[in-house]
């Protein structure tokens, strides 16, 4: 077998699990995390995974079309992202034991770069008119500034960021509960495929899945996981936004809450967290741009490491080869770092979208502040 | 020299000071907590305090009529209350080094008795609607369960904390930078006269003394430090009320803050005392008066401290000398105590007021959760 015919063969393992295991099932995550991908559908295979759902994950892989997966998504101009495609996420991986084994993604754009430089923006459904105008002014703002707002598609505060980021010419990515060919909630069927047009409409789930009570909550944490920061517009006390929420912290992720009057329910979601420091107290855009900031390397500390964790072995051997202060052309960077041209090339590109270096005509060099 | 003209003479000496000391003044204060009152006004007569102001103060000391204050104060039904009273507000020593040496008090409450249950809450003159409406409707709420509402007579917030007090038939005390005779603003009158009539005027500054800029700011200290706690309902970013929420912060004292719409500009300041953790965002009353009760006994911690720190060392000793569970008469009590009647009487009623005691047909016992 072919080193190539390897990495098929790992990239149809991702497939097969998406299929058949549950959103956010850990005690399937825990056997892949120690055996790989394809060691497990082997035991699924085999009726060897000592689980107590064994019998239902060996049904459901019998029963999926697993050879038509690729080609039922690209009949709807989308495509699978495994955890072995270059294109992954890699910042999903610290969902550890609840990481998505793959994605579906209908969009022209990059997932992985749109995904390093994204803020999730969500909230109420029966948000109020104060919360729908803060979520479409920020995003617009937020994403004339090139960050991708990441949302779940729904009414109230959802619908209102991605139409922000829209309005204003941004990126904004959607992230389903049901299959990408699924759109939900109806209403938003035009909304959703405008976003496929100019964006990405992203799931976890295969085509034609349908969405599930579960699913929802299961969604929210792979918006959490994708994106920088999470900003919370408005939520009710008791809510799927607080999940969200949850699963933002539970990663160490920053998480804000916007204030608004306390005369108002949509709102005592987010003064709860802001009170419990669970979430920090956002007023402006100004303010969420400043403390991403903190999460550059000059800012040091926590933000610096989770943000170089999110770079790929190549990606940070490009980093660490470019000299200090000199431009380098691609053949240069390729020798320092001792790596095949092609790779290096992809590598700069992610790196120069992360804001880590930047292309002049002189080649490429690190990024003001970060050599 | 007796005793009883002994404490007749450290109350003048308080009386003298607060007409010759500027409220605030350090350095004075400084000498007074190391020598006394008396030895203080000797020194400034003799021209000993080695202060640069001397001659300012001795100036001053020569042209006030201390003779006629108490009759001048009691021309306007006012009464003038020292250190060395049984009324004074002790929490106010917790200023130290700038602590008033007298206050100006006008309406029929006992003032030491209200401070131990109150709450300040100070904001924008220029509050919004919704400012002025949680000002009105917490500062009843808070009323109706007991509690004085304390603030600065101001236009907007201050005034819709003192009606909603009013409106509840509760009690309300205004703190005033001029003289308790020399109401401020004009437009406020009739509710400063309201406020005398049902609660209680105060001010740390003479019959007659008209306000100065700078006499704004030390008040808000007394404010600050008169209370439990301290409510911001509105405030621009940079603004008075900041100051004494400073104040609050310096003594210790919690320090809330009232969110609002990002939209405005009235909220920034308490947005930002919240972000930057100096004030806990509130949500309603209930939320205060939860976290006040952090402050009882049963809570424990720092808040218990503080509220013990409230009571006079009289107090305290009755206190302590009450039983854990039964209730005694008032000879008992004085018996256990160590005291006379009429001393061991007044600290019941003080302790009674604070909620440490109850006072039932057979006796004095610890209050539920006390014991």
């Amino acid at each position: 077998m072919t080193s190539v015919e390897g990495e098929s063969l790992e990239r149809q393992a991702w497939i097969a699990l998406a299929h058949v295991v549950e959103p956010g099932d850990r005690q399937v995550g825990r056997l892949v995390l120690s055996e790989g991908p394809r060691a497990v559908v082997d035991r699924i295979v085999d009726g060897t995974t000592g689980l107590r759902h064994q019998g239902a994950l060996a049904a459901r892989l019998d029963s999926v079309a697993l050879f038509a997966a690729e080609e039922r998504a690209a009949s709807c101009q989308a495509r699978i992202v495994t955890r072995a495609d270059r294109e992954w996420p890699s910042q999903l991986d610290d969902l550890g034991e609840a990481a998505p084994y793959a994605l579906w993604v209908a969009g022209a754009a990059n997932l992985r770069l749109a995904a390093l430089r994204s803020v999730a923006m969500v909230g109420a459904r029966a948000c109020t008119g104060y919360g729908e105008e803060v979520a479409r002014c920020w995003a617009a703002e937020l994403a004339g500034e090139g960050w991708a707002i990441v949302s779940g598609g729904a009414f109230g505060i959802d619908a209102a960021a991605h139409r922000g980021a829209l309005a204003a010419d941004g990126m904004t990515g959607c992230v389903l509960a049901g299959g990408v060919d699924v759109p939900y909630p109806r209403a938003h069927d035009a909304l959703i495929a405008r976003i496929a047009d100019d964006g990405l409409v992203v799931s976890e789930s295969p085509m034609g899945e349908s969405v599930r009570r579960q699913r929802f909550l299961t969604r929210n944490r792979v918006i959490a996981a994708l994106t920088r920061a999470t900003v919370v517009v408005e939520a009710a006390e008791r809510s799927g936004t607080m999940a969200t929420a949850q699963a933002a912290t539970a990663m160490n992720r920053p998480l804000f809450a916007v204030p608004g009057p306390v005369t108002s329910p949509a709102s005592a979601g987010c003064h709860r967290m802001i009170r419990d420091a669970q979430a920090v107290l956002v007023g402006s855009v100004d303010e969420i741009l400043g403390m991403l900031d903190l999460g550059r390397p000059e800012g040091g500390g926590h933000g610096r490491r989770s943000e170089r964790d999110a770079l790929t072995v190549v990606e940070r051997r490009v980093l660490d080869a470019l000299p200090g202060r000199r431009a380098v052309d691609p053949q240069e960077a390729s020798r320092l770092a001792g790596l095949a041209a092609e790779d290096t090339w992809a590598a700069l590109g992610v790196l120069e979208a992360a804001g880590w270096v930047t292309h002049e005509p002189g080649g490429w060099r690190l990024a003001p502040g970060r050599a």
